[in-house]
C-alpha cells in the first residue's frame, strides 16, 4: 500500500516525528475508533459533532438521518475535517510540564458526497454495523426500504489524511531524572462490562455471539 | 446552579429529547472526559484538533506550546467549538438499524483567550495535571519561568453549552420485538492498565500514590 501524499492542510507541523501518512496505520486507527468528531463550517463558525462512522477500503462513510444539520451542510458540499483519537495512555513524568498522553489519531480534510447506489448504500449500512461490533448484522433484522430512505449516506474519500502517534516513556529534562519520582506511562484502554439484557427480549435468549465475542476482544487486547 | 440558556448554535435539534443545559451535568460530562476535540476555522476551512483540558468553575482551559497554529488561531479571536465525548457503552437493538450508542457529550461555543496573570497561568497548569490525574502536581516538579513562558493557556468560558446524553436499552419497531435475538446495551468504559515504570526511574521508586490511585477509581468505576 502506498503512503498518503501530505498536503499543506495535513503536513504536521507540532512535532512532525509524531506524524505518519502510512496507509495501513492510518486504516488501523479508523478501524479501531468508532466514534469520529465531524467538523464543518455553517455561517462562518466552526461545529464538531461525534458520530460513527465506517470504512471500506479508502472511503470513510458518515451516515443518520435526512434532518441532520451536520449531513446537510457536508452532502451541500461543505468541507469537513473528520478526526478519529484513540487515547492509549497517560505519560506521567517527573515534571508537571512534561506530562503527556499516549494517543493515536487521523485527521481526514476532504469533501463528502451522498451515495444514492442502493447496493452501495446497503454496503455501507453493513460496514457501520459491522464497525461497530462484528457479526452483528447477520444476527439482526436488515434495513428495509423505508430506513434505507430515511438515512443520508455520505462517503468521504481517504485521500487527504494524516496520522499521529506518540508512544513510549515520558520525556523529562536531565536534571530532573534525578528525582525521586515514580514516572512512566499509565496504559489506558477501553473494555466491556456485563452485557444489559433489554427487558423486553423475548425467552431466554442468551447474549448472542458477536456480544460475547465483541466484550472478550476488547477485553483480552 | 443555573442552567446554560440555549442559543441559535446550541439548541440541539436533532434528538432534542437527549438534550440538557444542566449546569451540573455539564460539569460532570467535562470532569470525566480529558480529550476535547477543538474545531476552529483557518482560511474559511474547518479543523479539528485532540487535546487535553482542565476546567476550574465556568471556565474551560486549553494549553499547548505557542507555535501551535490552533492554539494561535483562536488567541487571534477565532471562533471555536470543543467537544467533549464520553462512550458509555453499544446499543445493540434487533434490527440492524436501530443500533446506537450510549454516550454523553458536551459541545461549548465561543471564543478563547490568551490567560496573561501568571497567577491564573499556574492555576491553569495545575487544573491540567489535576483533571489528567489527581494528586500528581504535589508528586512532581511545578513549571518553571521557562516552562510557563513557552506554554499558551487559553480560557474558554462556558457560556454557550449544551450537553446530549442516550442512555438504556435499544428503542426497537414494535413489529421487532418477538423476533429472537438478544438486544440490549454492552456498557463500555476505560480502564487502567498495570503503570510501566520509564527505566530511568532511580532506586525502588515504587508508582505514587496519584498513579495507584487513579487506575484503582477508573477500575472501580
Amino acid at each position: 500500500m502506498e503512503n498518503f501524499t501530505p498536503t499543506d492542510r495535513t503536513v504536521v507541523r507540532r512535532l512532525p516525528k509524531r506524524a505518519s501518512y502510512d496507509r495501513a496505520l492510518v486504516h488501523q486507527i479508523l478501524d479501531e475508533g468508532f466514534v469520529c468528531h465531524v467538523g464543518f463550517v455553517a455561517d462562518g463558525k466552526p461545529f464538531v459533532i461525534p458520530t460513527a462512522y465506517g470504512r471500506l477500503g479508502d472511503t470513510l462513510y458518515l451516515h443518520g438521518a435526512k434532518a441532520s444539520r451536520m449531513l446537510k451542510a457536508l452532502a451541500a458540499g461543505a468541507e469537513a475535517c473528520v478526526t478519529v483519537t484513540l487515547v492509549d495512555g497517560l505519560v506521567l513524568a517527573r515534571s508537571a510540564f512534561h506530562h503527556s498522553m499516549n494517543y493515536r489519531s487521523v485527521v481526514v480534510f476532504g469533501r463528502a458526497s451522498a451515495v444514492e447506489d442502493p447496493r452501495e448504500k446497503l454496503a455501507a449500512m453493513r460496514a457501520f454495523s459491522e464497525h461497530l461490533i462484528p457479526g452483528r448484522w447477520d444476527e439482526v433484522r436488515e434495513p428495509n426500504e423505508r430506513e434505507l430512505t430515511a438515512t443520508l449516506v455520505l462517503a468521504l474519500p481517504l485521500a487527504e489524511v494524516s496520522a499521529k502517534v506518540r508512544a513510549g516513556a515520558p520525556v523529562d529534562d536531565e536534571e530532573d531524572l534525578a528525582l525521586p519520582v515514580w514516572a512512566g506511562e499509565l496504559p489506558l484502554r477501553l473494555s466491556a462490562g456485563e452485557p444489559v439484557r433489554d427487558p423486553l427480549v423475548v425467552g431466554e435468549t442468551p447474549p448472542s455471539e458477536s456480544v460475547v465475542a465483541y466484550a472478550r476482544a476488547l477485553n483480552k487486547r
